[in-house]
């Protein structure tokens, strides 16, 4: 029985429980069995602060991802240029546990775009030759690699063997959309 | 010997290679060796891609984290409300790996009050107890834990007892303040 963690910021969507059962399903049409973050219901009573509470989710995930065989993560950027940095913390770990990392994202537009259509200056920088600089408004850097995030999600995801898949959704669906969770599933099931 | 990897948002800045030296002077001067992302110097002509080289880069960053015995993150927020994604996912995979993690923030303000500056609704929502609703403004949940950032983070440092310290710093020195980073260093000297 393959486990798979699903990792994404859905769980702070309105309707989160139900999109992990929708995940759930859709794993359990593929033979796989999907671990969702909020499985575990836990009491806010039960903890002494905020801070033991959060630790005691953190701890849960953790040991969901140590469970699983692979991870399934939902990159689609969220609040901003990135994906979700906890969604991203749990790639890492993944990584460094040796499972196997599938991730997809429902923007096609590559980093530097976003990153730039986001954060770049207010007047464009030009270089001698006439290239357009990729800084940001503070002068920083913005990578161009042209991936889809910062080039260690990818990276990882690369040297891991794994899958990484685009897919563009519309701004209504744009963390909804299951299209690349699905191929992904496929693309294990044919393994 | 105690190999530290020094990950962080600083390799975007324009003196990246300046603060990378900077950091690993201080690393030494407490009796550790500091390992930098841009230590390697990669020849853009001698891949065929850009995706080649991003791969490049982050398969050596992987080779350093794997070396090393201990990660300092800075995690002060970059472009956005959350840590550089890069610095997390390495951050992760150094958990999974089972190194020491330390990790900064100069920036005091909690995850929350941060996420709703930036994202909040143009209009509060509140409960009819009178409570102020964490949501952005797609209605989606802000988690509230008094956190600095996302709970994967913070828990895992705490998971794998390593160390985690904020800072306030001016606006200016956001990226560049040692402040905390130096405070680690005591503290993993203390051993």
């Amino acid at each position: 029985m393959t486990l798979i963690y699903l990792a994404g910021p859905e769980v702070f969507l309105p309707n989160a429980v139900e999109q992990g059962a929708a995940k759930k399903a859709l794993c359990e049409q593929y033979g796989f069995t999907g671990l969702y973050p909020l499985d575990a219901e836990l009491d806010p009573d039960a903890y002494d602060s905020p801070q033991a509470m959060a630790f005691a989710i953190s701890r849960g995930n953790e040991q969901l991802i140590q469970q699983a065989d692979a991870i399934i993560a939902n990159l689609t950027p969220f609040r901003g240029v990135s994906a979700d940095v906890g969604t991203v913390y749990e790639l890492g770990l993944a990584r460094g546990l040796g499972k196997t990392l599938l991730a997809y994202s429902n923007d096609v537009r590559p980093f530097a775009e976003r990153s730039y259509a986001m954060f770049g200056p207010a007047e464009a920088v030009y270089s001698a030759s006439g290239e357009l600089a990729m800084i940001d408004r503070d002068g920083n850097s913005i990578e161009d690699f042209s991936l889809s995030d910062n080039l260690m999600i990818e990276g990882g995801i690369q040297l891991a063997k794994g899958r990484f898949m685009t897919h563009e959704s519309s701004a209504a669906e744009r963390l909804t959309d299951l299209s690349g969770f699905e191929a992904l599933l496929q693309w294990l099931a044919a393994g």
